[in-house]
């Protein structure tokens, strides 16, 4: 039995022409960038070559991309390091954030940061309303992802911006769910550091970067041989940096034909889901084209992941990058979504490697699952 | 012309079976270890084998083995870490420590801990009884590699740790040299945390781990989704993991060969070195069989370094792990070297893929650069 992989915000398979540019830095040729012979020299460059290529990608100059091991570092970095060079004082993020948000967040408290959350709206966006009564001179850093993870929803993170720097405030966003779906300019978004994630694009795990505006004051979370102009220590992952921006580059190429692709195929599944009664959560949000979150009421989605995983389909409960837990999704609870309901929260996540009939397919399943399952939960009533 | 590569300390190339371990986790098959799915439930198999596999290879359970990014975040995850669950007290390293070791250390001097060093012999090994004098009741925190980066000397970690341990204190050793040279037992030398790195024996860069007794409180350095037993957030590097437990195997299985190897290309290179003039640091110390450590008196390191590039040999002044600088060498500076002689450092760290004539053509060619060097220095002067 084939699996049908509907979970591409978790990670995405290395793309085939990704891997082919890898495969030189993957061998003898490959040195430490650090070395000053011929080795090295090679490897540098494509580094470097790697670095132009991801900074055009995203709107920057290549000084201004620091290599991080993937998003959860470069969240971490982005968080603690600029903190680090700020007096304690006010920060504030969505309450919608990744965990490698909320938790770096929530570690700066006890170095007298004062960490408060900014509420979403019933859709999953952010409050600009409530942000901007939240804002104050007192305010050192606000962060506020570009697009949710779970649900999809897109964030007025420009726009939030623009009052963070009124009241003197830097700001961080973590685009790694929104970079390579929707388009993604740094100069435009107006924020100080922004994160993005090779896996989560069809590139290699274990690479990413933080963009910062080269203004910003940041402390490093690796401290060591210098790497990064200092900023990121440790020997660079060359084949992966080199798989990163050749992913980036696919990605934009193709952006526009994905996202047509995707959205179609989220359009017929969640015609398929309203005819089966499902909630679709943050529906009207402006979202990722390719993401659907939604709950059967009643059914467990954790039970419903397990059955559908049975029958051939991949997809998530709550979020998938964050470790097992039975709790409803933060997310949810932010949308004042009734916690019985969030318990059912399942995500679909496709990329234009799916097709319409794996989404009739899956369709076709889930009806079957879903009348088994309440079958069952009226036996036990 | 091809170069003979002579700086497997700085990196190795990664091996072709190693890829071809991995090959299978670069592409569709590999999911988010995480998710709950089939992708995600063969991706983690495949990590916790490879855990289980670098486990044997240093003597602990797979529980004691915490993936990180490298060796760089293993060390900084190791001192800040446990730092983090002690109260400020004092920090004792040695003199000759490798920056991601020295400046997290450092950094830790902001939190009012005191930081202290330990002096090394003229051989380059960590002075015992000094050592001894320096511990005491306020020490929290101890850290000594196991091999030295640039001198190959290996230093006496299992006496510092019961020393350390009597005075109540943890212990770490920066191993990311030694292991996959030497045989490396976690238990045997009495540690409470251990540090290798993948890149350093013919694995993938930027995989790493801190290997821990599992009686160490310590505390995450990268926060977020909560893998690693909440020990290290960020998406498991599935391919990079499995690379390095193939590495490691291949390690362990080839030891002893290597071993004899490549001692017998030192003894080889260090007596046409010694015929040169040069003068070879560390001598006398039980060394890596692979390194060699060495100047030729008025002749600078980097020029040599150049030149023997230009004539088809990797080698490396100082560390080629830390950024670029011209310092004389920290390593031979707490061995009381003569500045102007550390000036000349040259490291050559072979492999058993390098052969008895590379060294003889390295001999040759650097005879032909002295000569030509010191010419140059005749009419200069
Ligand atoms: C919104 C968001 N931020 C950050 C991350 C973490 O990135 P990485 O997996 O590269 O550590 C993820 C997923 O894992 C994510 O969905
Ligand atoms: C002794 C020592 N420790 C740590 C490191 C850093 O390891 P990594 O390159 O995996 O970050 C190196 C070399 O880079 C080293 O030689």
């Amino acid at each position: 039995m084939t699996t049908a992989f509907f979970d591409h915000n978790s990670t995405t398979a290395l793309k085939p022409q990704v891997l082919d540019a890898m495969l030189p830095w993957l061998g003898q040729a490959c040195g430490n960038p650090t070395s000053r012979h011929v080795f090295g020299r090679n490897a540098r460059d494509a580094m470097e070559l790697a670095r132009a290529q991801i900074a055009e990608c995203v709107g920057v100059q290549p000084s201004q991309v620091v290599f991080t091991s993937g998003g959860t570092e470069a969240n971490n970095f982005a968080i603690k390091g600029m903190a680090a060079n700020l007096s304690a004082s006010q920060l504030l993020i969505s309450a919608i954030e990744h965990p490698c948000v909320t938790k770096p967040a929530q570690s700066l408290a006890w170095h007298d940061w004062k960490v408060a959350t900014l509420p979403v709206t019933a859709e999953g966006t952010l409050d600009l309303q409530q942000a901007e009564q939240a804002l104050n001179t007192s305010t050192g850093l606000v962060s506020c992802m570009l697009a949710n993870n779970e649900t999809g929803a897109l964030q007025p993170v420009a726009e939030l911006a623009t009052l963070a720097k009124a009241r003197g405030a830097l700001i961080h966003t973590d685009a790694v769910q929104a970079f390579g779906k929707v388009p993604v300019d740094f100069t435009s978004l107006g924020v100080h550091a922004m994160t993005i994630s090779s896996h989560k694009i069809g590139g290699p795990v274990g690479v990413g970067a933080l963009i910062l505006d080269k203004r910003v004051d940041i402390a490093p979370l690796l401290h060591g041989g210098g790497q990064e102009k200092g900023l990121r220590s440790g020997t660079e992952n060359v084949a992966g940096i080199v798989g990163f921006a050749h992913a980036c580059q696919l990605a934009m190429q193709t952006l526009q034909s994905r996202s047509q692709a995707t959205q179609a195929l989220r359009s017929q599944l969640e015609a398929g889901l309203q005819r089966l009664g499902a909630v679709i959560f943050a529906a009207n949000a402006t979202r990722l084209p390719n993401t659907s979150f939604f709950a059967i009421p009643n059914i467990e989605g954790e039970t419903l992941v397990t059955a559908l995983d049975k029958a051939g389909f991949a997809v998530a409960s709550g979020s998938a990058c964050s470790s097992d837990s039975t709790e409803p999704s933060h997310v949810l609870l932010a949308m004042e979504i009734e916690p019985d309901l969030a318990r059912g929260a399942v995500r679909v996540s496709v990329s234009d490697s799916n097709t319409a009939e794996e989404i009739s397919e899956f369709l076709a399943a889930l009806q079957k699952e879903v009348q088994r399952l309440k079958g069952l939960s009226a036996i036990a009533a």
